[in-house]
């Protein structure tokens, strides 16, 4: 299994029962993703929205944590393939993740990064940085045309789902506050965001009225928005959308996803983006030992509401971390009750808090399934609800300091870009 | 300039003079070099001990910032080349800095890293924590022999000046302490930490009973001492020190230091290290408008200590804060008198605060000149100068928290290592 939140929580609920647990993860932090954007505007550092895997677990005696990547799945033989080796299991549980999909063109991932790891964070936190810093440089020097230096200075986001309108609010709010008196050239506020969407409104997954809200929104920060409109080419000179060649410095790619090949491993049916069709116990169909999990998984499932309230028909669970924490949580429920002979517990069903995008430094929109709204109170939600879950050791009172200070100043105290520097 | 003391404090002190002040480094932040082991070893995040140049001289409206790498002096037309252009001056501070001296080994860089930025600290707190890792999943998987798995605990450290000493007794303490119940198959307790110097005592510039102090405590953490002893050779397998080999996972390099090529660049005298020889008040000989500060320099100047009592003879000044800072402010008195001008001042001295140097979680020895002692005391001194020192801007008050939590836990937070993740 993976150290994201389905293999966490799966470790975790297996403290104390007799099974040996290994948790296999490529890096050695559990990373609170959810907060991954802030990492990559400046405003927390990678340090405050992870742990390390080793010390979370360090306690749970059963559980050992093994650095490395899987690279293959021999079912009949019941072995895990590593880099560096084989490792028999009795049960398996898979948590691989997801990448974002570039639609078959790879090639477009050098020019327009992707928020997905830490070490992205920071790749993309030094590029945006970067622009500003190459920007007041050629004004300084007087080298540059004015459309040279406008170019820089703007900024597209593709695909508007949460990451792009964290990304573009965030960039939006960076240029306009944070910046705004460091250059002595150029002006950071002249800065360009623009948010490119193919579907016709900007958080597709919400309902449409907060959808419309969050546009005004993002708009009222100085983003312009552009749905309805596919991005049929990026390079490194910016994009061409809908025919249209859009001039920009900086590309981030926030559209679609596609899993883990785990399907492709075991030879099981998956769905478009790959994720693997489970039973109603989450196991892998032909293989009732192999568990998957989290966006690994295409789950469909009955739902509850905060009320309690249970859904009129099954829902297509999204991949974002509760359904993965839940998913984690039952799994490890079926594994302690199989091992101690015990009935299977009844199909999994998905308690639905509901969605929360952030739309702004003081602002998000707010889906509870019983009420929607957007605006102040659904930042404060957000803002509540991530502190509470960032696993964070220590880690969480430091975030809330900084982001009291941050809000309080409404300058970002985090900017340095290592792995950056002119050579 | 560069962004480190020297430039910084050069330029702050130049506040409200008419000048206009540029102030150029390859990175976007002023770094606080004295804590960069804390990174190096996980107990800080990077950006807590740095801090983003543009916001630190955001106010100061006579300073712009621009990052670029000087490439050259064109000291006739008065230019300074830069990568990506040409600036012109009328006065110039150099304080270009140092990295670490190979003694003509520049192979050995990638075998043996310095800690000079937080690209390195990054990546020697990867290195070290990945040597762990891999020895972890090889005695999991059953893979090499006991002999190969110590190797991979083994850490060698070339060098024992301040942070030769400040790596291996943090290393020591990590692996008996933070580490020490996060591991399954290893224990994390039976890690190697061997330290070289080719002088007769760790801590040289020292005063004696210091060194030997130091030596003794860090014997007591665990540190196998080698003074007396050149390391000769550095590859992927470890180091050959006296004819001797010895298997290592990890080397790091803290031996000897190389000044910037500013002295080459204007065809003028320097030191063996390449620091450049200047006049009593601080510019370059034949060069009036250039100053060279920091470890550019080579200042031979007279002192006083903290009682305010002069020292018999001229001291050459040693690579750290103090002096760089010092001299930063001087010259900035310099360029105001000039410009407006006023007589100049008197020659630079140099108003001694003594020598600190951390060699334990709660021990440091401290030289004050008029008293030296070694221990927790000195550890006090060191802890409430740096953070007092540490030019952070709110970040000042998350270290002490930090630090504060990781003393009452024993434990580091600080963890994760970002860019090093298995592909």
């Amino acid at each position: 299994m993976g150290g994201g939140f389905g293999g966490l929580y799966a470790a975790r609920s297996l403290a104390g029962a007799p099974v040996s647990v290994t948790l296999i993860d490529k890096r050695n932090y559990h990373l609170f993703r959810p907060m991954l954007y802030q990492v990559a505007t400046g405003l927390l550092s990678a340090d405050q929205i992870s742990g390390p895997l080793r010390s979370i677990l360090a306690r749970q005696r059963n559980v050992e944590v093994l650095m490395d990547e899987v690279t293959g799945i021999d079912a009949q033989q019941r072995l895990v393939h590593l880099t560096d080796g084989d490792l028999p299991y009795d049960y398996l549980i898979l948590a691989t993740g997801i990448q974002y999909n570039y639609f078959g063109h790879d090639d477009w991932r050098q020019d327009a990064p992707g928020l997905e790891s830490l070490d992205d964070a920071d790749l993309i936190r030094g590029k945006v940085l970067l622009a500003f810093e190459r920007a007041e440089e050629m004004a300084a020097l007087g080298q540059g045309t004015p459309q040279e230096i406008q170019q820089l200075l703007t900024f597209v986001l593709v695909g508007a789902g949460t990451v792009g309108v964290e990304m573009a609010s965030t960039l939006a709010e960076m240029s306009r506050m944070a910046l705004a008196h460091d250059f002595r050239h150029i002006d950071p506020r002249s800065a360009q965001i623009l948010l490119y969407e193919a579907a016709p409104r900007v958080l597709p997954t919400y309902p449409q009225e907060l959808s419309a809200q969050a546009q005004r929104h993002l708009e009222s920060l100085g983003v312009k928005v552009h749905t309805n409109t596919r991005v049929t080419n990026v390079d490194a000179d910016g994009i061409e959308a809908d025919g249209q060649r859009i001039h920009a410095g900086t590309v981030l790619w926030g559209a679609g996803v596609l899993a883990s090949p785990a399907g492709r491993w075991l030879g099981a049916e998956s769905d478009k983006s790959g994720k693997v069709i489970v039973n109603a116990d989450l196991s892998v169909p032909g293989h009732p030992e192999v568990f998957a999990i989290g966006d690994t998984a295409h789950v469909v499932a009955p739902s509850r509401n905060l009320l309690g309230i249970r859904s009129q028909e099954p829902m297509v669970l999204p991949g974002v971390a509760q359904p993965a924490i839940q998913e984690g949580e039952y799994v490890a429920k079926v594994i302690r009750r199989r091992v101690s002979g015990r009935p299977a517990p009844p199909p999994f069903w998905y308690w639905d808090k509901g969605d929360l995008a952030i739309v702004g430094r003081i602002y998000a929109v707010a889906d509870l399934r019983f009420v929607r709204f957007a605006g102040f109170l659904g930042w404060l939600l957000w803002a509540v609800v991530h502190v509470y879950f960032l696993i964070g050791f220590a880690n969480r009172f430091f975030v809330v300091l900084q982001w009291g200070f941050a809000f309080l100043t409404k300058r970002r105290q985090v900017r340095v870009f290592p792995g950056q520097e002119r050579r």
